[in-house]
């Protein structure tokens, strides 16, 4: 029933393919086929209905949940999917499930941490869902700080085993998904001691519940932590807490890939290197930095589209009211984060390549790019999640009073969003304690050593041209050039870091340094970030882009990128000394004539997302743009309307109305 | 039993006198008496009980908002309590109900737009509650544009009535809170059409819902709009929709006292100038900045408690974590949100009196000052609101984890706050369309023609010496004179709008200057509002302050509000020659040194806002700082634990644990 199209004018406006555009989205023909199977399979299928999602309970919104995971499995079977589709299958029910840190976190931990023989013994159940896991490392008391969980796990050589202990309240877990009522084991984060001595934090197996009756096993204790933010979001998620009164775990339930406890209770390091563990967290981090995009691209395309349905002022001689995506500030905060989403996605495509890049190196042992691709990972997560969220929120703000509907969208989106600007690494500390800041410092001192900086730090080798250089744009159009972008964000992240080093220098402890120059040391780091996203996208622009006029789109939204982006920083650029005000006014300009370019393709830009309007869910993203009339039959469907006179009116309106409510109970 | 205490340590630590802050915040001893009264009246009344809102449906939820409306105004007539400890109480019920609108909109509306007589007839009825009454303007297809809106009033001269239309689906009225379900009456804005000509938009009183029964009137279909961003938050609120099927009134429901239809169908200005209205929307206005102030401060008292309870990362030697108040990247986030809540108040304080000074000019027929006001009060209102719903968000980012838990409060307040940035007047709109950047254009067009500015552009007037003057500092400590901070300030906003103005001038049509310049017309437009607050904080300090200790944080917070500010933007100041790169760096230094002055007296500056752990409804902001047991019983009350194993174990997880998915209905 596409028949009415009220966005058909602005669809037959596009100066490019839009086609050709969504497999470059997509990445490839194959994984645009997948996707699209996938997601007509779910949005065909009415088990996987979600807009009643913010009407229902907590308890029917986590009883639907395990239906659909249910169903999805059914379907996962019946269909004989792949791994591949499985997983986009999962994606496009689009509502956050146990099956998430199952598929997600629990396989892959066994996988990269434990041995053969563990694989071969738990992997299989894993695969059929015999069992159901989860990933058990965050506590009450400590999230970022994982060498600061209190979780005990003491050997004990007379029995062979493990005691998992919980000495502290602080030390329940707390927050792990799949934890509070679905797992049956979980990989559980614990110190290791043995002989009275402590060995750091490692993995254990751990069985919660009974595989009979799911009542959790004996000295184990496990709820759900409450209601989370948003309307249905992750209230879908048992996200859990869990504590362990000296539970008995066999030994060769630790996983012992990279250090093993012994009969004898011998610790020994086995000569897979440590190094693993990074490897699996630039693993994760790539795929948040891709779900990003993925969230930021939903929350565009909703406020994109209905932009161009939505009018207001300007109307002449009794005509239509202008389309508000035609007002400039309207386009000045929509049109950066229609073209971030394309940026994180294409910088997604390259941290793939780099995880595969630093895999083999591992395999070759080889870990010289490991710390620089650590580092850039968790800034790129940071900075593509920080900017993410808060653009769901500017689309919300964007759609006007009715982006605050749950039917648009947009509020269930931003809640379940936000959370990855915490989990795996909260934003800030990922910026500074963890990698980039203090990767950058290092880089930084070794300049002029001979050590040659590597990776997506290799600029800093032209440290002498990039302290000195001065940006060589003299009109507008200078700033459409990918050298003189390129240069700009390399001075400025470059000058920085180097006045950073410089003011940390004077400290005598370093340490002291750090604390007190974080803030400046964050906003290097996001310097850094943004360039190396910004070359990215140049990069990418320089491949084999299908057609002229979708490389002259993907153009336009690269310069869109980079001089927003330099507009919002411009104190930095101005204080380095990177341009000149003028240089920048220019650059303003420019951008502002970007966006009249953009425009008449905006509609088609984000099109090219090829969503259903079951992902999308919302009426405001509506893809025949029919929006006012959907809006109000989504109304009607709440259940405050199942009657005209509201439940209460005896007790509490009638009274107060004639005055009857001193005598009223309440 | 406040016998626990973990902040006591804190507490302690204050330079200042703490009951005398909670008088300056509250304004006098007077309104910290009835603040204070009326918080305590509500927290100890378990019928205001309202930590389960999160996890009611929506019928429950708006139910126990009648039956809380209800009791609160049981309660006011009980204790005669006078009009200001009315709206004080109902303000610690803190929770949206239709009775905000009926005090706050409909109330105002008949005192503001009726004749004396009408006043005579409605207001009466109205303090009774004998009627309910809302306030229906804005429409399905329009909000801002309030000439846009489609709904008609008809005078029909042979019954001597008004015929009330919808013609379209988008003239529907849409969001008006009190109407889905509880008004009885509304205020109904609708083209006014007399004999076939157009007299614009006016208001009318509507009768929706039979006073016997409640039910709808003939002609009248109402409904609710369904649910909307949050857990709790405004779904309390029966936001609703509202249509008109030639629905006939009395003549004498038009509000007539700016213009009258006369029995004869002849339409009328009266001797009343138009102008009323505007104070109206200064009134409004001013009130939404009051509480952005108190919504970013009950974000922050909860955020800098937490950040003072919560401990990472530091250990020394096996001794405690640091205190995560203690590390500077998060004293940069937390610190200038805080002197932002008192800066708010301070110009909030300020707009009381504008108000006042307005009214008293207007009844005296001197029109001079209105517009000043008029375009300052909607640049605070966006200004303000912005930065708050922004605020509320970051503060549970500084929470960690744990902020996302509906427990924390802050989900609930970040959706209940952020339809500020929308309601009367979207954020961007006011800056640019309606007032400000207008405003600040025909100012400086004036310039130099012997047309003093007033107010607070009053600073225009010194055009030559801010367009060329220099910053004079030359340390960092040179950065706390108010004289180096105002100079600073003035000289940036005065200089981006001349900027904006000669580049308009370019134009030939200025209506295309101000569209394709709209973005740095807001920009400029930003710059001018800043100042008002940096200035405004400024004079507070000049009044009297009672004590030393308390005059000094307020110059610290002062100072670090100015400095974040200048941090922020330091674009601006940089590309106007404002300041220097070096000057902009010793501001920083300055900054940093401020933080650590206010950190011994983080809590103490939070404990003036004198929030009851009712209020404030959050575990992480708990008086006492002991959350994490709190934590633990908070989680232990969903729904969800009421049994351990899940309702849908038996249909979704043992199947498929068990592999008997494929003969299993889903």
């Amino acid at each position: 029933m596409e028949e009415l199209d009220y966005l058909a004018g602005e669809r037959k406006r596009a100066e490019f393919d839009v086609d050709a555009m969504k497999i470059v989205w997509a990445g490839s023909q194959h994984a645009f086929d997948v996707s699209d199977r996938m997601s007509r399979l779910v949005a065909s299928d009415p088990a996987f209905r979600k807009d009643n999602r913010p009407m229902l309970s907590r308890k029917d919104l986590f009883k639907n949940t395990l239906r659909k995971a249910a169903h999805a499995w059914k379907r996962i079977i019946e269909l004989r999917l792949s791994e591949e589709e499985a997983t986009a299958l999962r994606h496009y029910v689009d509502e956050p499930a146990y099956t998430d840190l199952h598929w997600g976190m629990f396989v892959p931990a066994i996988k990269g941490q434990g041995t053969d023989e563990q694989q071969k013994k738990w992997l299989p159940l894993a695969y059929k869902m015999q069992i159901i896991g989860c990933y058990a490392q965050t506590e009450l008391g400590h999230g970022s700080n994982v060498q600061g969980l209190e979780t005990t796990a003491t050997f004990d050589p007379d029995t062979d085993e493990f005691i998992i202990n919980s000495p502290t309240l602080t030390s329940s877990k707390w927050w792990p998904g799949g934890l509070g009522k679905a797992s049956t084991h979980a990989v559980v984060y614990a110190r290791l001691i043995v002989d009275g001595k402590e060995h750091g934090v490692h993995g254990f197996i751990v069985q919660l519940r009974s595989l009979d009756d799911h009542q959790p096993l004996p000295g184990i204790t496990v709820a759900d932590i409450g209601m989370k933010f948003g309307n249905g979001a992750y209230n879908t998620m048992d996200n859990g807490v869990l504590s362990f009164d000296h539970v008995r775990i066999r030994r060769d339930q630790m996983l012992m890939r990279v250090m093993q406890v012994t009969r004898e209770g011998k610790v020994v390091q086995s000569n897979v290197p440590r190094q693993l563990v990074y490897g699996t967290m630039v693993y994760v981090r790539k795929t948040i930095v891709s779900d990003a995009s993925t969230a930021l691209s939903r929350a565009a395309c909703i406020a994109t589209r209905y932009s161009a349905v939505r009018r207001q002022f300007g109307s002449q001689n009794g005509g239509p009211e202008t389309q508000v995506i035609d007002y400039k500030t309207q386009q000045n905060r929509l049109f950066p984060l229609l073209a971030s989403t394309y940026a994180f996605r294409f910088v997604g495509e390259w941290l793939s390549w780099l995880y595969m890049d630093v895999t083999q190196r591992l395999q070759a042992g080889d870990f010289s790019t490991l710390p620089e691709a650590h580092a850039c990972t968790a800034g790129l997560k940071s900075v593509t999640t920080s900017i993410t969220a808060d653009g769901i929120e500017e689309c919300r703000k964007l759609c006007g009073g009715h982006g605050y509907l749950c039917s648009s969208g947009l509020p269930e989106l931003f809640a379940g969003y936000v959370p990855a600007c915490t989990y795996e690494g909260d934003n800030v500390v990922l910026l500074l304690q963890a990698c980039v800041a203090r990767f950058l410092m290092k880089t930084v001192s070794q300049l002029g050593s001979g050590k040659q900086p590597v990776g997506t730090t290799a600029y800093m080798a032209r440290v002498e041209h990039l302290k000195e250089c001065r940006c060589s744009a003299q009109k507008a159009e200078d700033w459409l050039k990918p050298n003189v972008i390129l240069e700009a964000f390399e001075a400025r992240s470059l000058r920085m870091s180097v006045a950073c080093a410089q003011k940390l220098s004077k400290f005598s402890n370093p340490e002291d340094g750090f604390a007190e120059l974080a803030a400046e040391l964050v906003e290097a780091s996001v310097a850094h970030c943004q360039l190396i996203i910004v070359s990215k996208f140049i990069e990418k622009l320089q491949q084999d882009i299908p057609g002229e006029g979708v490389k002259k789109q993907l153009e336009i939204l690269c310069n869109i990128y980079a001089l927003a982006l330099l507009h919002k920083h411009q104190g930095d650029f101005l204080s380095t000394g990177s341009i000149s005000s003028k240089q920048g006014s220019l650059a303003n300009d420019q951008l502002r004539s970007l966006y009249t370019q953009v425009r008449p393709n905006a509609i088609a830009l984000v099109d090219a997302f090829n969503y259903t309007d079951h992902y999308l869910g919302s009426i405001l993203g509506r893809y025949d743009g029919n929006v006012y009339p959907k809006l109000y039959e989504e109304a009607l469907k709440d259940p405050l309307n199942e009657s005209v006179v509201p439940d209460g009116y005896r007790e509490y309106i009638r009274p107060l109305l004639k005055q009857q409510l001193r005598s009223a109970r309440l």
